[in-house]
């Protein structure tokens, strides 16, 4: 099975940003897919090749690629790398396959709905075209791939559009976790409206959260908020409200792994703490997607699974212990925003206020129905 | 000036509780200090005697000690330690040293009301007895720096007593920071009712925030709950409106490192946003602290002074970078928490529930008055 080059479609896109050049966090040069370890930074910058669907399985699930829409396009790409050594199956046997390899990388983080709508997205589309040759079949999966990673990038660009008016100058802005260019394609989600805002010569202020246990606003946003020239400050998770309570935070924006259909918001660990204080500081609390994260299937939060992730994380930083030998922990990786404490969804389509429930099946309800074969809206 | 042996007066007060044989923060000898060095838990257990009043300020400013009390406890043997190779002065020229040396140690923590406290209360002794040789003054400074020692237990005591009826067979309490055994001479202060709760077969759980950046819930409570025995389970502090909002708390108790007049309590960085969260959910927020942590000199949380760290507690972990290089920070070492967050302050006269500035005043003023001199409550 010969690959072509596809360079183009994937990294020439034109952009007026200068994050643009920042370094990318999946890259797919036609044949062979790269993923930034975001595990190893600031200290370190190492992309790795991933040579087979385990390595990818195994980059997701350890957050060496992660934020919803990054794990999706990584999962579309790792779809692409399960089968490029199936050219010999017949066509029963490879859509089998690829049934069965779509389910395993699912399973690598059972929260952001990107991954599974990414994977269902190339598998219905391979699907849909019948019985054709394998390799023809294989084609298009990579067009598909390649296609999810590109409108991310116009999603983003169509969030930062929508979101950046929100940001004047003066403010300062709270975000927590890497809801940023690292997690996605290009300008981010929550961060779009700041590289946009930026861009136009905004003057403000952001703080990001250190977000433990894995600590992606230390590493992760304050880098590529510096790395951009933008004014940032690190803090942590606790002291948000001491912040907010001085008066330094005059709007929080930050991403989602799924909105369900009431407007709910599962998040980063932490979010839901965040809106809280929001609330009672009467400070704007936005929450930044595209239209993929948001799950009308999914009618409320609490239905949404939170995943528990493994004790050291808490416990131990690197090599170094933190936490007493053999002690309890709980790790919930996400919690649920209600959606009353959310004053607006910034999405492509434009801000989506309350109610949620009406907004959200009016603006992203058609599109759902056309793209998912269930109806139980 | 020799010194006595005075191992009786400070080690063997009787108690019936098991967190007796835990490791102490802080021991004097009769002749030595010697300090736990909190900063090495739990992976060590490294205690260093202090050879001068230097490594005194050094092991109060690099938290070895913490904790408010233990701090008020440690600067009084600090003066002693500052004072017992000025045998050869004269009495003016010994109360100047006294006064200086005093001070001296005060600058170490400027937050923390017990450390002023403390070492006032010997100054002040020792001035009320006029002029006497010095080495009978040098024996009195001992004497005043083993009574502060020996009230903080019972005052720790006092406080278990007045707090331990709030725990219940069954329910889940919240701590943030350390306001435990460690922090204090042997029960702790938000420690203290779970201690004695446990020893009347309450089963409770606790949950500890693992409170950034210094960790104190992570490495210090977790660990000393852990050793008694009491069932203890690590979340970061990020955590805890999802544990809240899980139904997993039902009673959150904090320590305080100054409380005003009115009931405004400043505390570990954190614990606000604790308050805030605690009041979301309808959960009894409790401060537990001894008379001497409360300033009826200080009118308002707004008026006491908020400690800022260095960046690099926030930006590394031990040896390992957590944030950017060059990265701008915030790192408060405390927040205030307005009184009407607070259910009650635990106290060793009870438990003190709003309107706090009429109560602490008839509850603490008296006292206050006769043991400082100002008077402008």
């Amino acid at each position: 099975m010969k690959l072509q080059e596809r360079n183009d479609d994937v990294n020439n896109i034109e952009t007026k940003t200068a994050y643009s050049k920042l370094i990318q966090t999946i890259k797919w040069t036609g044949e062979e897919l790269f993923l930034l370890d975001q595990t190893k930074l600031p200290m370190e910058v190492v992309i790795e090749k991933q040579e087979s669907v385990n390595q990818v399985w195994d980059s997701i699930k350890m957050l060496k690629v992660r934020g919803a829409p990054a794990i999706g396009i990584a999962g579309g790409y790792g779809l692409v790398v399960a089968m490029r050594d199936r050219a010999g199956l017949d066509y029963d046997d490879f859509i089998l396959e690829m049934d069965r390899q779509a389910a395993y990388l699912d399973s690598s983080r059972p929260t952001a709905v990107n991954l599974s709508w990414a994977l269902k997205r190339i598998v219905s589309k391979v699907k849909s075209l019948g019985r054709r040759p394998v390799a023809e079949l294989f084609e298009e999966m990579i067009k598909e791939a390649v296609a999810i990673h590109n409108e991310d990038r116009l999603l983003c660009r169509g969030i930062g559009e929508s979101g950046k008016s929100l940001i004047n100058d003066g403010i300062g802005i709270l975000t927590h976790c890497n809801a940023g260019s690292l997690a996605t394609s290009e300008l981010g989600t929550a961060t779009a409206p700041m590289y946009l805002a930026f861009e136009d010569g905004v003057k403000f202020r952001v703080y990001a959260d250190e977000t433990r246990p894995l600590l992606q606003g230390a590493r992760l946003t304050s880098w590529e908020l510096q790395q951009a020239g933008i004014d940032v400050t690190l803090i942590c998770d606790n002291m948000a409200a001491f912040m907010m309570s001085k008066g330094f935070i005059d709007l929080v924006i930050v991403g989602a792994d799924r909105v369900a259909a009431n407007g709910d918001v599962a998040n980063k660990i932490g979010t839901m703490g965040v809106a809280l204080l929001a609330k009672h500081f009467n400070i704007p609390f936005y929450v930044a997607c595209p239209g993929s994260t948001i799950d009308l299937l999914t009618a409320r939060g609490e239905n949404i699974e939170i995943e528990e992730r493994d004790a050291e994380e808490v416990t131990f930083f690197g090599e170094r212990r933190t936490g007493p030998e053999g002690i309890k922990v709980r790790n919930p990786a996400f919690d649920v925003t209600p959606n009353e404490l959310i004053t607006g969804l910034i999405t492509e389509k434009g801000i989506i206020r309350p109610p949620f429930d009406i907004n959200l099946k009016q603006r992203f309800g058609a599109a759902a129905k056309a793209e998912r074969s269930a109806d139980t809206l």
